[in-house]
């Protein structure tokens, strides 16, 4: 990583209460309090970790305003701030602009953008792009190499779309969105029928429409609807290799994790987290603020605000009683053959 | 989406038996009969919703021949014929040909085609595509933006293969096959040897041979085989996220869900189904017509017409019992405590 | 497949210590004894196989130097060699060779290269190629077609890269490292914090540090780490469509199955096995040599050399007695129902 900035600089970007020392190291990296070496920040996020302030190595430390439980050492300072997370969090985003610059605007010349498309000015698509037939790419966007955008698409402001990615036809994405590598938007649902011992597929002719502020992992697809519309809600955020069949609509502010599967028609409500290689059975309601846990076999509706575990998933704390008798079985069964061998002898 | 047509263009597509009633409101979408608004088609697809076609406020409805129940409104019409649920089907595929159009024959400016493959002339090869020595692009074939295919590729008449597909050398496709987004086809075989305390890679010198009319889902990946084939049978259908290892033989009409996870040399007979994120061991066979569960291990195999349910997976019907007595597990530990209890006393 | 090769062309390549027999066939395809026709190459690598030698069809086998159960048939010849096994392997080796020819050095005319990037001239840069800022491509290295390097990635000497794998900025990968079509290293990790009834993306501005000899499979996801690094040792195998989240350490010499997730921060040791679809909660460590059985979900830290199956993983010789137990569960209520009545008629 190429980081290097000094603390002035430092300082000069999140407006500290007050340092404390100084250093002369320029600061390279950020590391926990336990594992910093000269040439790191690092930071007491949690207050359970006061007493590890006094021996830390790191160059510079970020304190709460009231931490007094040690000083600096030679040629290390501490700054103190309201809330060192958060503050550690704006140091984070800067670094981040710094290190992954938006690229320059303009369409790269090897991009192949149809004569019907509209892109944005400010926008920029890189090299080896595909904008199809109609499609609008508004103001701000990134698309990054070797993106294929279909006909008739939408793209809302600022959104950006890493390397690879595919969207395909009539899909409308919102504002701010972030796709990671080789997601896949639009592509058909998974609709067949048994016609004569053979299989016959069924058109699917919808579309996807994702809100704003949605993330959408490398290497996820949502599907297409069969009519009507396959939905991401505002803010929801999706990992890596999630797959959403056609027709689910998922509402705002969720958490899909890695590898989790939603089959057709799911419909997921708002405040929904469902945990790693979790996955739900067609044409079933997750209410509000339920959470459904990793590797979760979901094949009912779950209630708001309700935690499943287990495949076939149950309420976690019914799940977690089950599994503690289960270790047990064994000895069970040798406690009821003790009884009947007791009852046999009576 | 861009639909829009006259209650008189529809039923030149469909040849109705008669109507009754008639509508000038353009049709643009098609909707279920509790839900659709006027500028909607729906269709009386299952008689336990005759009732609904009264209240519906579609602009025109399917209904079978000897549907009687009411009368259209006014701008509404009732289109009577033998099946609505095929007639739709009819209807989405032509809605389907015209939303989505084949893209034009020849070969984009910015493809790259090795000068010894063939490629034939009334195939479509979109920017970004490249095709590798030796390889045949059959007639009516569409590659979309971004396509790549190895060395000695064949893929069969009519095929169309979207944005980032990837088709390893050596690979056979059939005709009318259809791969979606960042498919991968053909790639190594996961296949190591432990040596001397490190790892060495069993070279991997098979293919991947796929049938006609085999579908393979957006992210999906069929490795080739050690030696021979990895074959996937004539008309099955293959969603997303799916893994297939090397050395697998899949027959005819399969279905794999979204997800699922085929260890190598897995065999899968005809008319075999996999639910979601199902999971198999190598080297066993799953006979014709087997149903395999969501999230299932399969570890061994399984009869010709059995449905298994469970990890590990056990007949549908076991599976259920056992889980019914999981939920009692902690009551029955009691129970049995009770016992212990009572006889403890005597 | 195009191989065709003469009985005495193979000697040459694997020199044995003795022929018997000879052929004139030449020599097309590798099969089981078995399953071997003429033009085929068996070999006797299981003795417990000898009996099948007698019957065997191929042109020609590979049978250890004291196999004398039998002499070859007309045009046939036994290849009589220390391990047939090991000779198989290096037969297949030459064969791979001729089958997958390294590219050209060279970068084709149509990637696009950043003027600060630095590729070896050995080095083959594929067709539609992008290779960001500062990027550096070591000798001998092999981008397929596709291929997307973002800013300041090093890549190791004698690296492969096949289509469409992404490489993202900053990500620095090993020597002899071969990772296969679509995947994608180094997309940001899956970190959110909850804020006012919003989600705010926590920075990830750490990378990815993959070490040599490393194979990482078709559609897999490597994420880069919040800070520091996400690592994967030396001469680890990562199968097809895995997950890593950001975070995680993997030691040396592993095995990850196809569809194995990892959720961040999980810490793996050396020796370790995951088989298939098997999954980690995040922040904890699986010590050297343990083996995680298929679809396992590990909510837990694993001891070194321990073996766990099932979800949630428990050592495998207590899941395989669960397992046993579970199937009689049904007939175990009834037990216990019947001791229930007795003990009331008391």
């Amino acid at each position: 990583m190429a980081i290097s900035i000094t603390l002035e600089q430092l300082c000069n970007g999140i407006d500290p209460i007050r340092v404390s020392g100084s250093t002369t190291v320029p600061l390279g990296n950020i590391a926990s309090l336990d594992n910093a070496v000269p040439g790191d920040l690092a930071f007491l996020g949690n207050r359970k970790y006061d007493s590890q302030v006094k021996d830390c190595n790191a160059s510079a430390i970020l304190v709460p305003v009231d931490y007094s439980e040690s000083e600096p050492k030679e040629n290390q300072a501490y700054v103190f701030v309201e809330n060192p997370s958060y503050t550690l969090a704006l140091i984070c985003h800067q670094i981040e602009l710094s290190l992954f610059p938006r690229p320059a605007a303009g369409i790269h010349p090897s991009a192949v953008v149809d004569p019907s498309a509209s892109v944005d000015p400010s926008a920029s698509v890189g090299p080896f792009c595909y904008v199809g037939a109609k499609s609008k790419i508004a103001k701000d966007c990134v698309l990054e190499a070797g993106v294929t955008i279909g006909a008739s698409v939408t793209i809302g402001e600022g959104t950006r779309l890493e390397s690879g990615v595919r969207v395909n036809a009539y899909s409308v994405v919102g504002k701010h969105c972030h796709f990671l590598p080789n997601a896949v938007i639009g592509a058909d649902g998974f609709g067949y029928a048994p016609v004569n011992g053979g299989i016959e597929k069924i058109p699917q002719i919808g579309n996807v429409v994702i809100g704003d502020d949605v993330d959408v992992g490398a290497c996820s697809c949502i599907d297409r609807a069969r009519f009507a519309s396959t939905r991401v809600g505002r803010g929801t955020k999706i990992d890596n290799l999630v797959q959403v069949g056609h027709n689910c609509t998922i509402g705002e502010f969720c958490f899909l994790c890695g590898q989790v599967g939603l089959a057709g028609s799911t419909e997921i409500g708002n405040y929904v987290t469902l945990a790693g290689q979790a996955g739900t059975a067609g044409h079933i309601k997750i209410h509000d603020k339920a959470t459904i846990g990793p590797q979760c076999g979901v094949s009912g509706s779950i209630e708001a605000g309700q935690t499943v575990l287990g495949s076939p998933a149950l309420p976690a704390a019914l799940t977690m009683r089950v599994m503690a008798c289960q270790k047990k079985l064994p000895d069970l069964f040798k406690r009821v053959g003790a009884l009947e061998k007791l009852l046999a002898g009576k």
